[in-house]
């Protein structure tokens, strides 16, 4: 298994439209620019959305220990 | 017992559907993909279930440390 | 004291059913199968109890970040 | 992914200003003088809105661990 | 102070009757049978107070992540 | 960006008064002494205010995993 | 700066009365023998007091990562 490694499937994520779910209950979406091994994330055109509003970010940088999971928009 | 580590338990999980408990208290469910020494996982046809609701995630990255444990379902 | 390391009580859990105690108070029963030195378990034959129902959880992967403490069942 | 690190996006908010949102909820915004890998940052003009008030910090060091998301404001 | 390392306190506590006070506000009592650096203990004989009951766990280990502070009972 | 570590910033505060904002809410000024990579800090004057009173502490050592941000009192 | 670390502010302490508070918001205060570099102390005659009520605890190891901070009692 270890051939296949997890965080490679942020490869395939790679300028896509992705989601990603918070600890704090909060999600956030935008465009896949970078990634590291802390699950720190380079996004593109992110919005934030909390239980009462949607927050335009922009250009943004996550802090992985935040992250619950992430997976891509189709 | 350290020749039977416990994260070798994982390898019988590949390519099998597993169930997760999430530290707040949601469930993931998915085919399991891959995973690293974090429990960080890759799963396909993953469906997240919180207290009021299933969400469809389809293919996700889910970060090993809100994890508090893995099984099989069958 | 060091020639007596805590962790090798583990060892006199193998095979033995064992009851864990969780930080989201839950407790997991179940037969030890391996552990490794973050507390990672792996269990068979396990249930889980939280303050409502009690859940088959059969073969599974235990965080150890997420327990308390563990003791035999006899 | 790798030769694009998602730390870089900071290098492009040198001097800029830029908000802040931390674990507990509240924003910091200002101008961004340095960070590190754990994205401590220095801060000049800064200032830290909570649910009730705006407080002036003007020169601050603030703890990278406290951070959910960096993001410029344009 | 770094000749009377603060951990050596633990060696005098060997074969004694403990009581650890947890992170939890649990309390657990039992006889010190080993630690190690992260302070994981090995107990015997010990209960687990909580605000309600008290609870027998025989030969116990108690992850030291847990751990608020370890007291000898006299 | 490197060449201007965040850190340094601390430098410019020795000997000044400066105020803490603590992940618990609270607030601590002091005379600024000394600083570690983990933030630690010796204080001096030190006085803790939270809610309801402000509390001498004279001389302290603040544990860095607790700071929010640090900033100058002018 | 790092010519005057500061957990060298410990050494002042050595035999002295301090208090100190947790993140429990508990209080313990006692005759300083002994710290580590995680802030593990080894107090003499140490009383813990919390909302309700003050305990003695004798000789007492405390653990670091509860420490908010540390001050001598004159």
């Amino acid at each position: 298994m270890y051939d296949n490694r997890p965080l490679n499937q942020l490869d395939t994520f790679e300028n896509k439209k992705v989601e990603i779910l918070l600890k704090n209950s909060n999600k956030i979406t935008g465009t896949m620019k970078a990634y590291d091994l802390n699950l720190n994330l380079h996004l593109e055109d992110a919005e934030e959305t909390d239980a009462e509003s949607k927050i335009k970010l922009g250009s943004v940088l996550l802090r992985g220990s935040m992250i619950i999971n992430i997976n891509e928009i189709k």
